[in-house]
C-alpha cells in the first residue's frame, strides 16, 4: 500500500495512493468502519495504518470512482513531523571504501531536526555559510510502532514502511564541527517521499536499486544489498538504547559517489541544480537547489 | 514566574508556582481570561506562556487560597515532549581545559531524542551495554517562540526561560563511536526540572553558580560565567542554521568536574548513585541511578 499526504484546492489531507488514484481517508473511513485522524501525523502516530492495511483490498473497489488523481494534487512530505530522524553514517560498504574507513559494527548515528524535512519536490536552500553543499540518497525507514529491546528477528514487525530520503549536508560544516549534527541540519536539507511504501510491498529491502543523479547524471548508482548493517540490525540495535514510536524516521546510509569523494575532484551542488533519488519500487524525489533569501550576519 | 508540570491526585497538569502554593492552569484562566491548552506542551507550543506572564500579578491574589501545595504533588518534567533538544558540547572555558580541546567559535551541537527525557526526580537507567555512565550538569534554555535569522540583539526575546538538565553519557559507546549522539540517546539520559524559571526571573543567566554532586559530594563547581559562546551568541547562531520553535530546548554545555576526566582516575557513576544538579536560582533535580531491567542480547 501507499500512503500520500498531499495539498488538494489548498487544503493538507492523507490518502491512500490505488495506481494514479488517491482514496481520502475520510473514504477510507467509510470503506473500512475504522475512525482515522484528521492528519497523517496522527495516523501514523495512533498506529492506524496497520488496521487499513488489513482492509485494504476493500479499497480498491473505490478507484473506479477516480476521486482525485495523483496529478491534480500537490504531494508533500508523508512524514511531515516525525519526533525523531536518526541517521546512520557509514552503513554501506561501497561508501565506506570511498571514505577509506572500517564500517562500525554497531550504528554510528546522529539525528537531523525535524524543522529539516521537506517535500519531495520541495527546493533545497543552498545556505550562505556554507560552500560545499552535498547529497547523500538513503532509503529510510518509517517506524509503525513502539519498539523496545526487539530483537532481530521480531524487528522488521515495527516497520511501517519505506521511503526516499536525501541526507543533504553542509561537507564544510560537517568536517569542521567533527560531530556530524549541525552540517546537517538546515532547513530543508532532508528531503523526503514521495510516500510511504508499506513495508508489504517490499519484499525485500536490501536488494533495491538506489540511484541519485544530479541535472540527470548518476553520481551515486548502488543497491542496498550493499549495505553494512541491515534494517533488522538497527532497529534492534536502536531499540536498546532508545525506545523507537511510530513516525521515527531511520534513514540507512548512503552509498557511494557523495559529492565530495568524487575523483579526481569534489562535484559539489551548485545553485540551480536538480538532484533526485530514486529507489527501486520506493520511488524518486526531486529537488532544486535554490539561494537562501534572508540570512543574519554577526559578524 | 515558576511554571510547574505536575501530577496530583492521579492526574497531570500544569501550573504557576507562586511560593509553595501551585495555581493550577484552570485557576489562571479564570483569572487572566486567556483559554489555555490542557498540557503544559501545547501551552508552551501555543506561546501562552508570555500572556500568562503579563498577568502574573493577578495570579499573586490566589495564593492566599491554598489551591494545590507543591508538598502535596509529584514534580514531573517541565518540557516533556520537545520537538528539538540542542546540546553543546565544549561550551565551558574550565571544561575545554580539562578535555585539552580549544573551544569552537561556532556552537557544535548534537541532539538528544525526546525518548531520553525524564522528570527532575524520575531514576536514570544505567545502560547494561555501558560500563562508563557519566553526568553533565548543564543550564538549558527553553525557545519560547519562533525563531530564525535572529541576531544576538534581538535573542534573548525568544527565551521563555531556564531549567536544570543532566546530559548523561554512556562516555565508552560517545568516544567508541567518535560521534556523541548515541551514548547520550539512552532513555532517562536528560533528567530536566524542576520548573520552568522565566527569563524574567533571571538577572543574568552568565553568572550562576552550577553545581553537580554525587552522594552529596560536590563533583562540579562553576558560574556559567564560564560559558564560552553566550546564550544570545548560540540562539544567533542556531537560528541561521535551523528554525528554532517553542519547546526547544538548548543544553549550553557542561562545566569541567564530569566524572571521566577526574584526576587521578575517572570516577563514573554507578548502581544506586544520587546525582544532584543545582543551579543559582534555577532550582536543583536528583536522580538515583538504577539497573535496567530488560535487555535485548542479540550477540
Amino acid at each position: 500500500m501507499k500512503i500520500v499526504n498531499y495539498v488538494y484546492r489548498g487544503e493538507e489531507n492523507y490518502g491512500v495512493l490505488v495506481g494514479d488514484k488517491i482514496i481520502p481517508h475520510r473514504w477510507i473511513e467509510a470503506a473500512t468502519h475504522e475512525k482515522l485522524p484528521g492528519t497523517i501525523m496522527e495516523f501514523i502516530f495512533q498506529g492506524k495504518t496497520f488496521e487499513v492495511m488489513r482492509h485494504y483490498s476493500k479499497l480498491e473497489e473505490y478507484c473506479g470512482k477516480g476521486i482525485v488523481s495523483l496529478s491534480n494534487v500537490k504531494v508533500v512530505q508523508p512524514v511531515p513531523m516525525p519526533r525523531k530522524i536518526i541517521c546512520l553514517g557509514l552503513n554501506y560498504w561501497d561508501h565506506a571504501e570511498e571514505v577509506g574507513l572500517k564500517p562500525p559494527s554497531e550504528p554510528v548515528i546522529f539525528f537531523k531536526p525535524w524543522t529539516s524535512i521537506t517535500g519531495p519536490y520541495n527546493p533545497i536552500i543552498y545556505p550562505r555559510i556554507t560552500r560545499e553543499l552535498d547529497y547523500e540518497g538513503e532509503l529510510a525507514v518509517i517506524i509503525g510502532r513502539k519498539a523496545k529491546y526487539v530483537s532481530e528477528r521480531e524487528a522488521v514487525e515495527n516497520v511501517l514502511g519505506y521511503m526516499v530520503f536525501n541526507d543533504v549536508t553542509a561537507r564544510d560544516i560537517q568536517f569542521r564541527d567533527r560531530q556530524w549534527t549541525r552540517g546537517k541540519s538546515f532547513d530543508t536539507f532532508a528531503p523526503t517521499g514521495p510516500f510511504i511504501v508499506t513495508r508489504d510491498e517490499i519484499d525485500d529491502p536490501h536488494s533495491l536499486r538506489i540511484v541519485t543523479k544530479v541535472n540527470e547524471e548518476i553520481r551515486q548508482d548502488s543497491s542496498t544489498s550493499n549495505m553494512v548493517l541491515t534494517i533488522e540490525k538497527v532497529i534492534s540495535s536502536l531499540s536498546n538504547v532508545m525506545t523507537l514510536e511510530p513516525g521515527d524516521i531511520i534513514a540507512t546510509g548512503t552509498p557511494s559517489g557523495v559529492g565530495i569523494f568524487f575523483k579526481p575532484k569534489p562535484r559539489l551542488l551548485k545553485l540551480g541544480d536538480v538532484v533526485k533519488v530514486w529507489i527501486e519500487g520506493v520511488g524518486e524525489i526531486e529537488n532544486k537547489i535554490i539561494r537562501e533569501k534572508s540570512w543574519r550576519n554577526n559578524h
